[in-house]
């Protein structure tokens, strides 16, 4: 599937101008884990070192964010810094990022927001951390992430470590059955768990090399589907938190949100918050190691489908 | 995004086929209220001065209907009057409405299937009294409206005071939110409750006038988004229910269909009867002022869409 | 509605290349019911059955099914042998269609798949047994099969003896009226039960003859609705298991499933294998006459689609 030309101005980094240009592998990033993922200076080094894990891998980052009103496919250090110290950044999502456009505001980019900002600029591949999923208790809740569906229907191969474990990844894997997105797992059978490298759920789709990955893509695009594919690539053994050490600590948190009534978008935020305090930081270098990990898949990911006509 | 011209052919008033061809603004209005939410006549006294209201905001009404089998896009008063004194109407959504059209059928449009007719149209704005939603008790139900799902995916911008608050409207924002929907309330911080003009609950965007909300439906459709926007326009303070005096009625109207075992389909009349009754009348004075107000927003921001390029 | 010629290759078999080439009518069929349905040799010769049966009816029967990374459209009596006594074929579905097609794979297609491969041949009608749908419990498990979502973004008309009994059909109902898919049902106003005729369950939409249907199928597409039809066809009153005789086998076998903790995928085999031993065969009988039953009334409306200007 060819990408119209967006009729919406993008404003492309010179980097990823270049990289338009002579048709090189580029691989999208989000922005929200610089606005809200950790703090500054940390995130702005974090952003840099994950530009360059893609470059060293041989394709070229084009982080995304919206910047007064601008749709900005690739950022310049500059403009790297200033987001990583700005405050009170909007988190966008497919529901908002029309209304921040249009009123000249500036937000970050979520998972699903970042896969429709790559789509608009021909982008196909995407490295983050995890993606949102089905939030513990939505059966009463119906607390959703707009990401499941946006992989539903945005045809961007998203790499991520998993959803983060503190999600109902069950019931996150059913929804994406349900949608028809494909679930592939890198180099294992279980489905990893964003701080862990394993799990006890099945991995419904397992895939261990860039070529076969990028492949799939093609097919799926040449076959009409509209949506992504949803990567699972786990995090390197010797960097992850074991799942039995972490299942406790993630119990406690969650209790400790229950016992203080910390409730809907509260949640997250509180749960990430005492894990990084449990873990003694922990939890964020191993988020730190696995957003790597995945942007240099994605560059081996992005370089394969050069190669492959579409 | 520019529609392309409907495969099904149109039936269109005189007063609809002349601003199409001069390029004025056009509002949709949905027919189920005339059918369905009054009785005879005080529904054709509704319907001509709602269509009156938007001429007085300088646009044009275009109210919609599939009378024996053609899809109306404007009615003229003779079809009004006929439509306000038919009996048995079929109530149409996205499910059946071709099936109505293809047998030659009668049926009044709800949100969504207005929202199909507006677009085939090529009409951009539809104002309504509430949207449907996420029915209380769905998540053993699973009764959650279309018109959820219609707003994700037609791209038609739609006034409405909110859902009816007799559904589960939390639950009805989670379900827009993941489903990638604009909610954008006028004029307060609040999702509006309906009848009364504010609510406990926050609303995820707010823009304050017609034209930043038409701009934003330009910028949606620009990014190739393909759903619309839902505007939340709270009722006139001076004509709200407050929504402390509603909730015991509301909560009364519900325990009422309980105890009685009303269920299903059959919900929904029972409780906006009994919540006319207990208010004497009321709520119908109140529902019919806020039709008339979400009409008048209507016309402003589709004359608004009319002097911004496609 | 028009379909864009597929960007992926398509194995046609020689009777179905020639019935494209002469403009006949065509029926797909799915190929999980040979491969995960019933034993061999059984699968085959009721596979060779319902191809005649289309063919005695006056159209061209399309199985569907992907050999070692090749998706045929029609398979030749080789091939049908062949699959029928295939081990461990994958039982495909919109996530995983692509990378086993990427990957050089086998897999026989459920409804979803079935859908997506007819409709990239273009072709409009298929036959199936009965579709997946929501699974009792799903308000917890989450667990809905992806053919309720392909019903409504595929322009494919299916014609099925309703959802299979042992899913929570009334939650079927409702997630395809959210979803916006017509449910039509043919002779009678009560969606019928698979095995069993009737149901108590209201029929939301009914029609009578294929003509009717077919037309209504070209009305959806005139209207630029992407989704399909689900025509619900009850299976004939002779071949029937009343439903007060299956409703306590069916509940007997859920209980057995309960009491044996099978969970998760493990239920539909293990409950179709205890109806059928409950049944004394005779479920497997009602199946098959099911199916028979189906095909005779697709190649009905394909014949009428033939006649029927796109
Ligand atoms: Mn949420
Ligand atoms: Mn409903
Ligand atoms: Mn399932």
């Amino acid at each position: 599937m060819t990408t119209a030309p967006s009729a919406l101005p993008l404003t492309f980094s010179a980097e990823v101008a270049k990289a338009r240009e002579s048709g090189a592998a580029i691989v999208a990033l989000e922005s929200t884990i610089i606005t809200h993922g950790m703090p500054y200076p940390q995130n702005l080094e974090v952003a840099r070192q994950v530009e360059q894990d893609i470059r060293d891998a041989g394709a070229v980052p084009a982080t995304i964010a919206v910047i007064r009103g601008a749709l900005h496919i690739g950022l310049d250090d500059d403009q790297l810094s200033d987001l990583a110290q700005a405050k009170d950044v909007a988190k966008l999502s497919r529901a908002d990022m029309a209304v921040c456009i249009a009123s000249g505001g500036t937000g970050a980019t979520t998972v699903a927001a970042t896969m429709i900002a790559a789509n608009l600029a021909g982008i196909e591949v995407f490295a983050t951390g995890g993606i949102g999923g089905v939030h513990k208790g939505a059966e009463e809740s119906f607390d959703i992430s707009a990401d499941l569906m946006e992989l539903a229907q945005t045809p961007v191969t998203v790499i991520a470590a998993g959803a983060k474990a503190i999600l109902d990844v069950p019931k996150t894997l059913e929804v994406l059955e349900t949608q028809g997105v494909p679930v592939i797992t890198v180099g294992q059978d279980s489905f990893p768990a964003f701080w862990s490298a394993g799990s006890e759920l099945q991995s419904p789709l397992r895939l261990d090399d860039a070529g076969a990955i990028a492949k799939a893509h093609r097919t799926r695009a040449a076959m009409g589907l509209p949506g992504g594919q949803l990567v699972a690539n786990p995090i390197p053994a010797d960097e992850e938190i074991p799942a039995a050490e972490l299942a406790p600590i993630i119990a406690q948190a969650q209790s400790e949100a229950d016992a203080q009534g910390v409730h809907g978008k509260g949640v997250t935020p509180f749960l990430l918050q005492r894990i990084f305090e449990l873990t003694e930081g922990r939890s964020l270098t191993a988020n730190i190691a696995l957003v790597r990990n995945n942007a240099r898949l994605g560059a081996k990911i992005a370089a394969n489908l050069v190669n492959l006509p579409r």
